[in-house]
């Protein structure tokens, strides 16, 4: 693909378009827009232009003028991903809705809230508690991601046993086509099959097929209590074979349902101080309950709690308190964190399998990791058959036998994954990082129907090029 | 379009392919293909020859064929279909999927079922209620319709409210493309964002871009106990208001939330010789509750309750036992049946709306049936917003005013619908019957982005085609 260097003429349109304080040229601001958080040595390329829209309109324009002097588009929102997915591997334009940060409407009758994409995710809950109404989508880092983000990956997160990730909830998109088109898929509406699903296209496409300008999200009752379950397990095998048995026999779906090997519990509780009786245990879920009422929370933790006891659990320990429930929490969300401490350098992995065969693969893993001589830690959403395996440099590797050790390892996994039936990424997306082993995963016929559909909706290929597969 | 005629030496390679006993020609044997249910009269044509295949194999050999030449071929299910997207309209191939019909696995540690397309949705749960598990799709024809029928067209129903739509319990697709290629999208697993969420865009795609061939179902834990509630109110918006009160204030998400006016009540009652107390209501709400334990299922019946009479309700009866449920529910299942007996020429919609817009909209549809001398009662899932308007034909019409009139009142009747946020179909699909209509609801940007993808994955356009849109 050739595109064209963007030139003063380009630069005067776009400040034309959205004025001057929304088109940022300098270098040093710039540098952020380069990377996300996949490891800013391997994956960063700088943007000519930085732009920060307001209105679909302008973002109309912007994409008219990219197709019209073939200049490359790069959406972005809060460049938390975690694929570089936001990264403009050709220069051209970065596009930010970081500017488009509204919540427009909040529709109680309806139960639905309406949001610009850069919202960040955790500011969309606080002004619906009142009403007893709530957002499900619950991405691990929804502090900083905003909802634009989760759409273009369609985001799971830790609460998607239950309440399923964030395509279930989104309604209405309104989106800027690759050629510059505004229109609005979906409303208000629970139901809706007036012709081809583009919404769900849309979603998960990570801006290859134009940019989301607006949202609908519906919401759900808000949960008025939660507990949590801290259980070990003698080894992974037991702990996973508790998940289908907690929702059959107990008829119970768990809010979460989070998995941690011995050596991630060992690694946050060092990092954070934490004193969990992890000596012992092989494996360890952390399986939360939410529900209207305390009573039946209260007992549906106590049944989950003697089914594990029942099927081999070393411990249960519960938290029904904020405090001790943050610490059982944060043990799991620092795990990431922690291993930088072994090495800043890693591959943090989004793997999905059938929920089946996560006890047969960690053992893989297990094996892999002593191949290639670096810790391999996995964790992450075990109801889903989701973890987030990670590959740790191993601080005596130099960079080169790192990125060298990275690839073979990574095509080996991946191609143990899909032996079980899985697939290189539940929730983080493909973006450049994953697009090299695409082919493992995905047969000649689906390729060829993915880049028939791009092709045809984006003829200049202008439009976050790069990612998911080339053309 | 031009297509060409089916030739013996056609029929010849599809025997060769399929064997004698599956390719049907004798007239008698293909009416039953050349409709669905609509009405035989509109929207009935003949095919050239009706196949049914068994395998996905074979599946691709006949659409090879078909495009060599360039025959039109139409995908069927159990033909129940309400938009006649099961019609050749082109003559040419109907390719029955009635052979499919084997539930392949059961899979209780993944909690996942393995289909047939032919499979009939009500025989899926059977098998799985010893296991504690069932499938949650509930379409109103589910004693009839097909798996396959019910992804091509996003089946919803009555308990979509708390359950979703077909859409979500699809896991994975084993799909014929409109070239002829087999590909699997998805798999058993619960999230994957693993490129273009091809799996959504063909479920609801009303079989124009291929043909399912294997269905991959998540299941759920099967609620034990079950509580209907018949609450009776003065009028449309009281009865409407109630919907979000009970979500946001009580915090439960119903089963279902479905709604009829007086008149749907009362012939419905009248037809089955039922004595409902609706003498005196304006509007009637069948509420059902459903859950693990019978305490609390109870308990949540009665805040509903509470709940309607403090809004205003006339009456709450409550139903807890088989016998009373299969009563009340029998009053709404038949209310189709029950207006044949004014006439059976009728145009049976689909519309949907924010929720909050049904109590708005029905003095609409009153005033239409009045200007249109027709009746139009309204009933259907008041918690989706998703309503099956009826048109019924008075009998005093002849044939010719009738179609007259049918047309002019639906295009009114749609473009109120625009006006409310809504659309023209919620999970009955366009098909032929509302294709004409689609421009209504559907602008020219969505028309071009999905034009774009059937001529890309269907370069001949023999999949189904004169569905949905015009090319």
């Amino acid at each position: 693909m050739k595109y064209n260097k963007i030139t003063q003429k380009v630069i005067d349109e776009l400040i034309e378009i959205l004025g001057k304080k929304n088109v940022i040229l300098d270098k040093e601001k710039m540098e952020t827009y380069s990377h996300d958080e996949t490891p800013v040595e391997q994956y960063a390329n700088m943007p000519e232009v930085v732009v920060t829209p307001t209105t679909a309109e302008q973002i109309a324009e912007i994409v008219k003028l990219a197709n019209r002097e073939l200049i490359p588009i790069t959406p972005r929102g809060a460049g938390s991903g975690l694929s570089g997915g936001a990264i403009p591997v050709f220069g051209g334009i970065v596009l930010s809705v970081e500017k488009m940060n509204k919540i427009l409407e909040i529709d109680l009758e309806n139960m639905m809230i309406t949001v610009e994409p850069g919202v960040v995710t955790n500011d969309i809950n606080p002004p619906l508690e009142e009403h007893g109404l709530f957002y499900a989508g619950y991405p691990m880092s929804l502090l900083t991601c905003y909802i634009g983000g989760n759409i273009a990956h369609n985001a799971g997160g830790g609460k998607a046993i239950k309440y399923g990730v964030t395509s279930r909830y989104v309604m209405g998109l309104e989106v800027v086509t690759p050629t510059g088109e505004i229109t609005q898929l979906g409303g208000k509406l629970v139901k809706d099959v007036t012709g081809y699903n583009l919404k769900q296209l849309y979603i998960g496409s990570e801006g290859t097929l134009g940019i989301v300008t607006k949202v609908i999200l519906k919401l759900v009752p808000l949960p008025k209590t939660t507990v949590d379950l801290l259980v070990l397990f003698k080894d992974p095998k037991s702990a996973i074979a508790i998940v289908p048995t907690v929702m059959t026999k107990a008829g119970i779906i768990p809010t979460s349902v989070e998995f941690m090997d011995k050596l991630c519990v060992k690694t946050s509780c060092e990092y954070l101080n934490e004193h969990l009786p992890y000596q012992d245990c092989g494996a360890m879920l952390l399986i939360e309950i939410d529900g209207t009422r305390e009573d039946q929370v209260n007992e549906e933790a106590e049944i989950i709690g003697e089914l594990c006891l029942e099927k081999g659990a070393i411990e249960v320990y519960v938290a029904d308190n904020y405090t001790t429930q943050e610490r059982i929490w944060s043990v799991r969300r620092d795990i990431a964190e922690a291993f930088k401490v072994v090495s800043p350098h890693q591959s943090l992995e989004d793997i999905v399998v059938p929920i089946s065969e996560i006890a047969k693969l960690i053992p893989e893993i297990e094996k892999m990791s002593e191949k290639y001589d670096i810790l391999m830690p996995s964790y992450g959403h075990a109801g889903d058959g989701n973890l987030h395996t990670t590959l740790v440099k191993n601080p005596k590797m130099t960079m080169e036998e790192w990125y060298e050790t990275e690839e073979k390892a990574l095509k080996e996994f991946y191609a143990v994954i899909k032996r079980f039936g899985g697939t290189i990424s539940g929730e983080h997306g493909i973006g450049c990082k994953r697009k090299p082993y695409m082919p493992i995963v995905t047969d000649d016929v689906q390729f060829d129907l993915m880049r028939k559909i791009k092709n045809t909706l984006d003829p200049n290929n202008i439009m976050n090029p790069g990612k998911i597969f080339d053309l």
